[in-house]
């Protein structure tokens, strides 16, 4: 079996062990006689599957029974419009800070529902940093105030908690989830698509206080209201049963090698690896983010011009080293690093960078 | 490996030599070194796959250029409410046939826009047949049309094609999509989530009409436009793409075995295999279907008694029987038969009714 070091910002390389365990019981799942894909999400052998990922994801989180997990099919980009549509109105705004793509585009859903303003935007620096504590103009009446957390595009991350002075505080965690112990209470409503950390594309993870998300608004359509989601224990339809199986062996993945402040020491030391060599290129990779803004999961890089990135792409692959190509809104290079990226993939990933260096340094 | 025969409504049965195909290339998926659920979807391995999934559908149905396949998230139940949300407005509304429960969460989701209106319903004889042709009132500045075209829990199927007078013909067929061949160019719009007859839950395939798709109301949200999913050939996100996978495969299937008749023909000698053994019980099980309107896919029947109903459950499981237990809406029992339950699943349910019958005729 061939294997690559897979640095995709997601779909995302994803924890071999899990998915050695998904290929052996594909044709018998739980001695049920059916795959996982086969069987019935009224089955007790599937809502064990469901209830049991729910439980290690608060259990993981450190959140107790004032919070709900969901299971919502769309991707983040459907949150961006369920969550104006469901806590906003014309009175009490969604407030947004933009620091890239898909702030940006959650603010736009609210936006074009009448329903949204900015608090606070680094766009005008191409988005190389996220909003400072004191650049946030959160409107005291705002229905919540919305950040993502880790910018996949641009390579940055939050690395504090914003302070909302009493409006509660939303926040798109796609590319961050469950990657470092984080104070998850301060937040009241977390989403997360999953094919980024947690599994394979098809669900989104909400994680939200249930005060917040009981009673929705009738007029909504049965599929945008939340609390068809909460009241159903996310089965009022057939779930992606696949994903939020695979999302379940993940979370025990993380929970037996030990929790998020084990992944958060691996995380660190991966992304330490690629920023040093980045920071000791004397200028040759330039990193996208500021320091202090500085993602754990993606790291952004430049090199001194377009032949010379083309040319690591084309190397990298030659070296095992896949999906190292950065968005076309930055350029140059983008490592993504997440939970089940291996200390090994990064050693290989930065011993290539140095050769590199050292071959076209001109 | 167990085995048994699943006659679950869906999720349901896939085809064996797919469960397979699908386990082998788990961890290596087309000699890219990366399992299918975590290449990107931006990659050239995944495109081909997501391609040719829609070409084999649309080869299957018989469509041309003027029909396109969409990949979407949020089940059926989330396309009752898209279809009135981008076509239906308060002077032009949708006209339904309430023909079961989902034909009916249909029409409620229109109604709930105030943009909905009855054509026809079969509620007051619990929906044991669809509507006649002669019964339908469509008014003839609709919308569209909207039928279910098989009804999974009464175990009810159209076997004609609603004459709508010019009104788009649109059809949720969930539970009997590529059964058998239909003249689907009498359609404008057909859907189906797939965890019936077609692959794991979490995608639902649209086919339309390109003219009703290719531009919708600017004032929606992005994900509840179709000509999101249409300008951005289904990846204007992440897709489902482990499901769009499966999906494909079941497509290849389904014309290595012959294409829509070979199914058909399949389908119709497994269906009649059960309904001969109810026809010919002398009252022991009695059909919830009016024979004109008789599943192909999902046979319903009762027993004497209820206690005889439970037993019957308990005993078919000590047979390697599965999920024959009805909804309970109808209750009694429902085999459902998609295109992946062999002919051998089939006689072994027929032999074990007829066996229980004997055992329990009184």
């Amino acid at each position: 079996m061939k294997r690559v070091y897979n640095f995709n910002p997601g779909p995302a390389t994803l924890p071999l062990d899990v998915l050695k365990e998904v290929q052996a019981e594909f044709l018998d799942f739980d001695e049920t006689g059916m795959s996982i894909v086969e069987i019935s999400h009224r089955s007790q052998p599937y809502e064990k599957v469901h209830n049991q990922a729910k439980a290690d994801i608060l259990e993981l989180m450190g959140l107790g029974d004032d919070y709900e997990v969901l299971f919502i099919q769309g991707g983040a980009s459907l949150q961006f419009a369920m969550i104006p549509m469901n806590f906003a109105t014309k009175d009490k705004k969604g407030s947004y800070a933009l620091s890239g793509i898909f702030s940006s585009n959650a603010y736009k859903e609210a936006e074009n529902l009448g329903v949204g303003k900015i608090a606070a935007s680094t766009k005008d620096e191409n988005f190389c940093r996220v909003p400072r504590q004191d650049e946030l103009k959160i409107d005291a009446d705002a229905a919540y105030f919305h950040i993502c957390f880790n910018n996949t595009i641009y390579g940055t991350e939050y690395h504090y908690i914003p302070e909302t002075g009493g409006v509660p505080l939303f926040a798109d965690m796609s590319s961050n989830m469950l990657s470092r112990p984080v104070d998850f209470k301060k937040f009241s409503f977390i989403y997360a698509g999953v094919q980024k950390n947690l599994g394979p594309a098809g669900v989104v993870i909400v994680v939200a206080k249930k005060s917040l998300i009981e009673k929705s608004l009738e007029t909504l359509p049965t599929m945008l209201r939340y609390d068809t989601f909460y009241k159903k224990n996310s089965l009022y339809n057939t779930p992606p049963a696949f994903s939020i199986y695979v999302v379940g062996k993940v979370a025990r993945w993380i929970k037996n090698s030990g929790g998020l402040p084990v992944m958060a020491q691996r995380n660190f030391r991966k992304a330490k690896i690629l920023y040093d060599v980045i920071d000791e290129s004397d200028g040759f990779y330039k990193g996208h983010a500021h320091k202090d803004s500085r993602s754990l999961m993606n790291v952004t890089f430049r090199l001194p011009n377009e032949d010379l990135e083309k040319k690591f792409v084309a190397e990298a692959a030659e070296n095992n080293i896949n999906g190292v190509k950065g968005h076309r809104l930055v350029g140059g290079m983008r490592a993504s690093i997440y939970n089940a990226m291996p200390i090994e993939g990064v050693e290989v990933l930065a011993e290539f960078m140095k050769k590199f260096q050292r071959k076209n340094k001109g």
